[in-house]
């Protein structure tokens, strides 16, 4: 939830239609600014994961995902030609590598990662991106990343995910898919 | 400008990208929530243009708009059989002749407008947007909608038309148009 200035809760638009639409009538009326959904907050992991599971496993692991996502139903989305298809999958993976706290190869080539800028060319609805979220969790699981590891991996990768949207079919809230709802028998957070 | 309950700011994408992108460390850190943009409040008009200018004249403009639309390079975005296209040029007048204040024909058949949701089946980004605006602006100038109108019609339907926009190709602010800016000599903001 965000607020004006005043300390007045700004609304968002699954709120709409709610109340009868009101026509003009003999005095001028205004709706109330809106916003679409707060882009929650990306916690990024430490670099445990790089150093548990290494370099070569982050990069194996972006290569199984993006070979899920073009064979999903998102899958046009991606480079057709295979030459540029893993081009783009080796970007993708020195990002992770970097970002998980590995050898600094995204950067110094690319300049900022600016995530949402950068994929504004292909248009990532909802399910896009749910799609894309639902075969990482897929290729957790097939390539068993170490279990201590999952849960800062998740959290980080499902919020910043929500980021990548750039086309609304729906006014209703983004959904979540929070770690113990994915890994109920990873969830440690009852014990914590 | 929207806050945080406890009265930080909450920063839209156009400030992405300004710091250096920081990798995973020793210690998680966590990047902040955002908002991609506030949609702004919109004033309604009171139903003077309605009282002066009359129903024909409403639907007369919405016809006009929608030819000018369908000639323009975003005229795919309507409906291309002659007849599918009328349709959906009376629904439109029958919206504005309402929301105006003259007859309702609208509510009663099709229910609340909630037009951000009635458009998402449609790709409408910022460009689409600003033809849309701008196709209005010719509209009214042809048509001679009573000058002393203008500014209350354009009040409306210019901040109105954001809510239309459901693909974002930037992170930059939508850019306004605000009414001094589009009929400077109209303008009488200065004298009041």
């Amino acid at each position: 939830m965000v607020y004006t200035q005043a300390g007045s809760p700004v609304t968002s638009f699954s709120a709409c239609g709610t109340r009868p639409f009101q026509p003009a009538g003999e005095t001028a009326h205004t709706a109330e600014a809106k916003i679409d959904f707060v882009y929650p907050e990306v916690p990024f992991p430490s670099n445990t994961l790089h150093k548990r599971w290494g370099e070569a496993n982050i990069r194996k692991m972006v290569r199984y995902h993006h070979a899920l996502l073009r064979k999903s139903v998102i899958g046009a989305l991606f480079p057709t030609d295979d030459a540029a298809f893993a081009f783009a999958t080796e970007k993708t993976a020195d990002f992770f590598v970097e970002a998980l706290g590995g050898d600094r190869n995204y950067t110094p080539v690319h300049g900022h990662p600016a995530l949402r800028m950068r994929h504004f060319h292909i248009t990532i609805d909802e399910k896009g991106r749910e799609i894309w979220l639902m075969m990482y969790k897929k290729t957790i699981n097939d390539l068993k990343m170490p279990s201590a590891c999952i849960e800062a991996f998740w959290n980080w990768i499902e919020p910043l995910s929500i980021r990548m949207i750039n086309r609304r079919t729906t006014v209703t809230d983004i959904a979540r898919y929070p770690f113990a709802s994915m890994w109920p028998h990873l969830d440690q957070s009852e014990n914590r």
